[in-house]
């Protein structure tokens, strides 16, 4: 047992381990998620002589998201259920050092949405008795925390119950003495929270709900700051009618952000439950939004409600960038978010305020704008265009041609930035839906959806079903888009060595000039890539890993089986032609120049 | 329907497509089984700089034996259990462009003896009114013609009952309007047998048994040869205790052969059911029995039984090759064959004459010598070793250290043969075994083994359980032998770059040069390699092809998920340390040199 405080050190100390460009010690590379490497040895002149080092296939198929650790000479691999977790030894083409793999109740994957996805194991160093550890969050809500060094298992403690369709995907994130988890289960009428347990123990620190009272949420109705308002009392009752809030969603099933400086953790809420918007009145707060909370507390500090009454399952859960850059010409300490509604939002991550909101995929069509006359009584609200309303469309209704589609401009493939350039790189979405809602009763551990969707390539545009971007924060602009013919549903990587890293569909891993975007490198990985693309140095050696292994919600077709085009929350009939080009499989492929 | 006759010269359009190096249209390669190619693009000098350039995941999990095949510009993979196959464009990094899977009763996986493992599918060439076809062998003995052009199903039929242990796992040959299909079961009393079927509609043509009456078994007592001498009638009814012969195995699961002067297709047969020996006296012929039958009749010209009244589990089945080498300074057209039982054959493939038998591996213990006396009652029979006798130790008794261990000196992992250093390359256990017979009951479609093995690496050795060799099939010489830690399960490669090219369980796929075996090349693939090397050509350049996916019966622990040393018959304790270097996979890796 350690004494209080023991861990106090221990966020400095993963910043450090973070800072190390070798290692890559967080699923998000750093607590700024930015994804973004100081290594150069690989860079834009010699990435085209890039070639497989080694491989490694995890024994698992279906969605392989997240990516690798690397901590010193070891690797960290997670899969998707059963969760496994592989310690491999890097001065020795990937050898078993040990290997975890948690018994679960197969009956965790009906109730996963969108694949059997788990997005990354977290590292704790150790710190007085407590050696280092692996934190791994279950399908079946278990978080676990396993010694670094044997594979053996500390503590275990249950964050939820999927008999309730609470399930487990998003990559814990790790804080001085805590260790943050999210949760999924948007489809099921699940209530979002985000939950802080004790790294030393796995005792619960605090549970901040994303829906309901302001105790249970960690909001101060007078200290926490909505677009520079305090929120007020009841700020997410009053936006429900009676208690749908308790099924009413905003999962938080994201990445995580942190700021020292701030002691502020960032993350998003998801879609409010049901798909069927008018069964549901009123801005379901805090459902898709921005939450900036006390990292030793929790308490809210600021949000932002990106969509309020959602009526396209836009999710906010996307991530947090943390970057210092200037907006109009005033160097701020921002926040960058491109969320699932299309728009990409520049906020001050201090205070909340919103300084930009500016569409990344010019086919997005359901709302003109995001308003941002700090006077008008639609500051910070999107204008919806009534023709894509599906609430005002109505019940039974098909809404046709919204874009994006509910899978959003982008999804949970998180962006990156670089310094160098300044530039962001974002793994997109070009996909427009027809979405039909339709009532639906709640029963505990259905899917409570209700809405028939379809998707398909934006129209009248490049046919394809995807762009890679580069993205201008300060400005609200494309700087230029490279595009794919299927969502890039990979997480970006971008190094000082001016290269850009990103996964296709297909299973591409490419590499592309961070200037340009000129594609200086492509390899056929063993399947289509949903993970995230991380490097590390060994042994004086630059490397870059990517896991492949087709999946998630744009690859459930293929991952589940499923071949009815509405199947699928709608994605199996978009990207039914993934099938002519990769199949199910579970491989981590390591590259580097010779 | 075609007119007789109309796939007359089907064989030799199949010789011709397979005499073309830049194809690899039968699963061995040839029709002489050499695994040798004519392709020297990848040599020895620039082997090193060799690196992978595209890949492609199966979709499925378990041993990869086999190897695709090229056809044009179109490359054919099989896989395990469910035995997808898929049609890849070669000019498009692999684009799948159709995939068949079958439907299949999983209950076939619990009566498969040695992982859910298929060897390969055959290719047809068209002719007449029917179009170009693969032949696929599914688990559960279905055998379907598919159109070699769009994946639709031309016919199928049923080769035996899964219900009673009857299994497919061997690689059908195609030989002018036939294809050859074996059938596995051994471990279940199932009777083997060689079928022949129309390649045109899928009838029967003949079926020849490994054991019985002589016109089930296409046996001329007076015609049929052994050792230079009629069968006589009853050969094999003789050699058993009354209708024991019925349950007696003698299954044909390994590679076939075929030479088209002498018109004669080649193969080995497996165990006598049970693997207690003392429960089916006499020499159980035709089990462990090389056979030599007329490839349009189906008519036996000559047998050979190597390992009469086996008391070890030394399946016959390994592969016969086809070389036509000096054998002690005389040309011969011989058959080279590296037998379980840990001898090395050389046969005259004409004649049946036993040439040269010498062992490949200097552990083997259970037999002193084959002796080639001519005028020895014990002429052509391996002289037993009493202290490794497990009939003459008895029921129940555990005899300890036996060399080698019931998968043999070398199991379904076929050899290459270089014409041009007129060496054979030969992937081989070095493992040994204690073996403890008991009674066992027949009960249709139960295991019928009767016995619990336990396995090691040889004694007083180099502590590995594999090594890859040269032989000399001359003179019955080890030309030079390299140590593997693991039995080198995957089929070898010979080039006229004066390379020879393998596979490790630990997933490496090797590089050595063909007269010294130096190592040039090491490449660690995504999971253990079971399946066999081949090289094709596209666009002016070669390429490797390898199928990882550990499994097998060496693997089939990881692939079976067991763990007490003597399941998987003995093998899972001797493998057991295979799970610290790789996990479950299905991928294929193409390599070339930039
Ligand atoms: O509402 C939720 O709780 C929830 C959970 C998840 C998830 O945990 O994977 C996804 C979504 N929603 C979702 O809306 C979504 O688009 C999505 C995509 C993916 C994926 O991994 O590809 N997961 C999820
Ligand atoms: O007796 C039989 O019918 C039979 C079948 C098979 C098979 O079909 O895979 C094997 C064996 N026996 C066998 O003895 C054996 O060593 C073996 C190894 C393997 C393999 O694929 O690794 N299969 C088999």
């Amino acid at each position: 047992i350690l004494a209080a405080g023991g861990y106090a050190s221990a966020s400095s100390s993963l910043q450090e381990a973070a800072s190390n460009p070798a290692q890559w010690v967080m699923p998000t590379g750093d607590y700024a998620n930015q994804r973004y490497s100081k290594l150069d040895k690989i860079n834009k002149d010699n990435v085209g002589s890039m070639v497989p080092a080694w491989t490694f296939s995890t024994g698992v198929l279906r969605g392989h998201e997240g990516n690798p650790l690397v901590v010193g000479d070891t690797m960290y691999v997670h899969t998707p259920f059963p969760n496994i977790v592989y310690a491999l030894d890097l001065n020795n083409d990937g050898v078993i050092k040990w290997r975890y793999e948690p018994k679960q109740d197969p009956n965790v994957i009906p109730v996963m949405c969108c694949d059997t996805v788990n997005r990354g194991v977290a590292y704790a160093p150790g710190e007085g008795d407590t050696p280092p550890m692996i934190i791994l969050h279950q399908a079946d809500t278990s978080v676990v925390a396993l010694n670094a060094d044997t594979g053996e298992q500390i503590w275990s403690v249950q964050n939820g119950d999927p008999s309730k369709g609470e399930t487990g995907t998003a990559a814990p994130m790790v804080v001085k003495d805590k260790v943050y988890v999210g949760i999924s289960g948007g489809e099921f009428g699940v209530r979002g929270s985000l939950t802080a347990y004790n790294l030393s123990d796995g005792k619960q620190a605090w549970r901040a709900y994303s829906t309901g009272p302001d105790d249970e949420m960690l909001m101060d109705p007078e200290k926490t700051m909505s677009l520079g308002k305090p929120v007020g009392k009841d700020s997410s009752l009053n936006t429900w009618e009676g208690d749908q809030w308790q099924i009413g969603g905003g999962t938080t099933w994201g990445w995580f952000a942190y700021d020292p400086d701030l002691n502020l953790v960032y993350y998003g809420t998801g879609n409010p439950s049901t798909w069927n918007p008018s069964q549901r009145p009123g801005d379901n707060k805090w459902s898709m939004t921005i939450m900036a909370r006390d990292a030793d507390t929790g308490m809210a500090k600021w949000v932002y409600q990106m969509t309020p009454h959602d009526e396209w399952d836009f999710d906010g859960v996307n991530e947090m960038i943390l970057a210092d850059i200037p907006v109009n010409g005033e160097d701020r300490k921002a926040l960058v978010h491109f969320d699932r509604n299309g728009f990409a939002y520049t906020l001050d991550r201090e205070t909340g305020e919103l300084l930009v909101a500016k569409k990344y995929d010019p086919a997005v069509n359901w709302a003109t704008e995001v308003v941002m006359d700090k006077n008008s009584d639609q500051y910070g609200r999107p204008q919806v265009v009534a023709e894509y309303s599906t609430e005002q469309n109505g019940e039974d209704v098909n809404t046709t041609g919204i874009c994006p589609a509910a899978l959003g401009t982008k999804d949970q493939q998180p962006a990156s930035f670089s310094p160098k350039t300044g530039l962001f790189y974002v793994p997109t979405n070009h996909v427009c839906m027809d979405y039909e809602p339709f009532r639906v009763a709640y029963t505990a551990g259905q899917p409570y959806v209700g809405a028939t969707l379809s998707m398909y390539p934006a129209p009248n545009s490049h046919g394809g079903m995807g762009n890679f971007i580069a993205w201008d924060a300060g400005t609200g602009e494309i700087k230029w888009s490279l595009p794919e013919q299927f969502s890039v549903w990979s997480g970006a990587l971008a190094t000082a060595g001016d290269v850009v890293f990103y996964g296709t569909l297909e299973g591409y891993l490419k590499a592309v000039d961070a200037q340009t975007g000129d594609e200086l490198y492509s390899f056929k990985t063993p399947s289509g890539i949903i993970g995230n693309v991380m490097t590390y140095e060994n042994q004086g050696k630059q490397y870059v890993g990517i896991l492949s292994g087709i999946g998630g919600w744009a690859g459930i077709g293929l991952a589940a089986g499923l071949t009815d085009p509405n199947a699928g929350l709608g994605a199996v009939g978009g990207y039914a032609a993934l099938s002519n080009y990769t199949a199910l499989g579970g491989q981590l492929t390591v590259f580097t120049v010779p």
